[in-house]
């Protein structure tokens, strides 16, 4: 990539940013990344957290730069995150939603990818509802490509974020278990989870409703690292951590759930069952949360939740993404 | 009348900006401000109007600063105005609309209000259909939070910008005459106007259809300085200044009115009537005006009119207290 | 801020850029321009190209002008465009969607248009559905107006930038044919490129369904330069060059067409048919496509395709005549 050709003008670089290293041109999914390509992000990470910090919130890499935020399915949480992240970095910033969009006119996501490249854009950040999409798009375009969720496929900026968040609190991953709890069979959460914290050492024990679990999986050929205790509490003995996967109401209406309330005495996240992880062990949720759902509101705003520093670090991850893939290496105050 | 048009702001500090007699953190209402408070508000206002005076609208003071603009209720005119304020002021704005916002996902208002603090929004702008919900948002949140509109409750933006374009008209407001006319009861832009003028020592005559009074108002127990007059030739009769409230179209459907024809005719702001006040006595309209119902066409863009004045002035006093809130000192030119 | 605390502003004017000779305030259609008009908005829009290539793709000749982009018709990609064109001069833009807007509260245009003004907006860049819009507006604002498309009447940037994407691939224009076929009717963008291309030397041919073609146009009264040819094949024989138009899907529910498969077999243009043209003669089309009706993929993305280009120069002409409007002369690197 150009940044990576350029003499380094050094006087400027931030302890833990690590451009060099950085060779991919898309973050489309985690699940081929190696351990190093994951440190070096999450160490990036910290060095976008030390920007954050700053009485003035801006560094200049990303001057001049595009980033398209293309989000075919809302997402308030997300898209904000991305473009505070794309904003602090100093790149110009394009909202596009699927409403009012050349996509409602019957263009082929084809030609829209290769639009917004024509456009200008050297980053598209996109969701999707089809899993897959992205690496479509990456194929088809120069412009960096970051997946923001698609279908039920891969979240993978969630589990970078979470796996910083988890670091931060727990040191190093190895030998922690990890408890993701819910309906883990339509999660890119769970699966992007999984791909970045397993790679780190920890260890999963997934858990939540058996029509909730890909077949496979509760039926044993699970992915390395990761093991089914269909029992919460069970699970909950002695872990180290619990994530809470937010239950989307139309799983009910499918047949797929009995009921929210009762959904939410079995698997929801109350504070005595989180007094069965070990002590102080956190709590996450990617949000949004349906509280009293899959989470009580006593364990979302508690001592062990760290709901809202997961948010914060999204911002830096997305801020470290976006400067592995197109930024330059200064990151002097603006 | 006394748009301060100064020599020249030195280098840094502009005359009337005055940020050490500032101490709040919050816009919620003006209805317990003080009137030094208010002439702070109002004297900024006057450097932020040279601001945008400039050959380059552009100032420092809140670079690196993230203003969210979270309007859960639709309204362009308030949005763009909050939206360039900060953009003069070189913030970093976000814009979230209520539809495809997680608060459609059935996310708690504090849930929200945590995640845009977490993402790092310094300042919260927001609109909100629920009288009270900033207060609420207030006590839950570092951030500070400005009220666009609440329910009927307030919209204390539009009662400085109200205070400033009047005193800018008539210079000193003491015991100038100020009618109100319309649909008080439901109106956030009446209360806000009387908290704001009568401090500054204008005395308010309100008027409208009984219906859309309140209760007590209309039966006398009044607030100070506040008189209601059920007759609007002599409300009018004398007046120094006048400001037309919005009808909501859905007030009709509700019994509370006969008809919009018969309402403009009885409480429309007609050429005729406003001959009534004193001469080249100003209009005021909060925006967007139902021409021909509250306001007639001739009235809304006569000499009288201080519409766009409002509008201007609008940008100014954001600008002023985006500023107070969270900006840094230095008002040089960009 | 740092730029203009720089030594080295002298490299500032960019070769091609016209300042001098622009007098027009307004974009509204150019059907009245002169050719030296067209000639300054192409050549300046080349400079524009060289600050698309830049490393740090970002100029200051917006810096604190305020440009307003208001949609009332949706349009992700000219929306995106004029976006990344003010954006990239430093400019700040602010969206106005007609749905939430003022526009729904029943305001007048002319009232809204009023307080765009008052805001602060130094330019509008408005799509609306009724033709003529933007010249209402116009006449009662002091801000720039630039006409996005309205209604059926103009579309002056779309035939601003096919003029110098056909130039650029064809070199001088004289006595060049150029093939337009489709919609001719209900075409704005039809319609704009005749204005453009035939000042400029180009000779049009109109192709397509009888009950889409301007009666007038069809029994012979055509503008300068302009012929009709109801058979595409001898409309195509020869060519140098073809547009086709987007179909719009309303047209056959009113009748105008028999289907939309009977449509593409007759009208669109696909690789055989291109082939009638001069060897390597260019293929455009405005976006968004609907690939298989007007125009077969493997044209729309073939080696004649001109469409991204067009999508590229489309920013750039835009960047054009925003700095021709209210630019400050210097380009240099911001």
């Amino acid at each position: 990539m150009k940044i990576q050709e350029r003499p380094t003008p050094t006087p400027t670089r931030v302890e833990g940013a690590q451009p060099l290293r950085w060779q991919r041109r898309h973050v489309l999914d985690t699940d081929d990344w190696s351990r190093a390509e994951i440190e070096a992000v999450l160490e990036t990470t910290g060095a976008m957290l030390d920007i954050l910090r700053r009485p003035i919130r801006r560094a200049p890499p990303l001057r001049g730069k595009t980033v398209i935020l293309f989000f075919a399915e809302a997402s308030t949480r997300t898209r904000v995150s991305f473009e505070l992240a794309a904003k602090t970095l100093s790149a110009d910033v394009v909202n596009i939603t699927a409403s009012g969009s050349s996509v409602e006119k019957g263009e082929t996501l084809y030609d829209t990818v290769r639009t917004l490249e024509a456009l200008g854009g050297d980053i598209v950040v996109m969701r999707h509802a089809s899993s897959g999409a992205p690496y479509f798009v990456a194929e088809r375009t120069g412009a960096a490509v970051i997946n923001a969720g698609d279908g039920w496929h891969a979240h993978p900026t969630q589990g970078l974020l979470d796996a910083y968040t988890l670091r931060a609190a727990l040191g190093d991953l190895a030998g922690k278990r990890v408890v993701i709890v819910g309906d883990v069979l339509h999660s890119r959460v769970a699966r992007s989870d999984i791909n970045t914290l397993v790679p780190l050492g920890a260890e999963i024990t997934l858990s939540g409703p058996p029509t909730l679990i890909p077949f496979a999986w509760r039926h044993g050929a699970l992915p390395r690292g990761v093991t089914y205790e269909p029992d919460l509490d069970r699970a909950l003995d002695g872990a180290d951590a619990a994530i809470a996967l937010r239950l989307q109401k139309e799983r009910q209406e499918s047949g797929l759930l009995p009921s929210v309330r009762e959904y939410a005495r079995v698997w929801g996240l109350s504070e005595q069952r989180v007094r069965r992880m070990k002590p102080s062990a956190p709590v996450m949720h990617p949000g949004p949360m349906n509280e009293g759902v899959e989470i009580d509101a006593a364990v979302a705003h508690g001592a062990r939740s760290l709901v809202e520093k997961q948010v914060t670090n999204g911002v830096a991850v997305r801020m470290a993404l976006l400067y592995l893939l197109v930024g330059t290496p200064s990151l002097e105050v603006a």
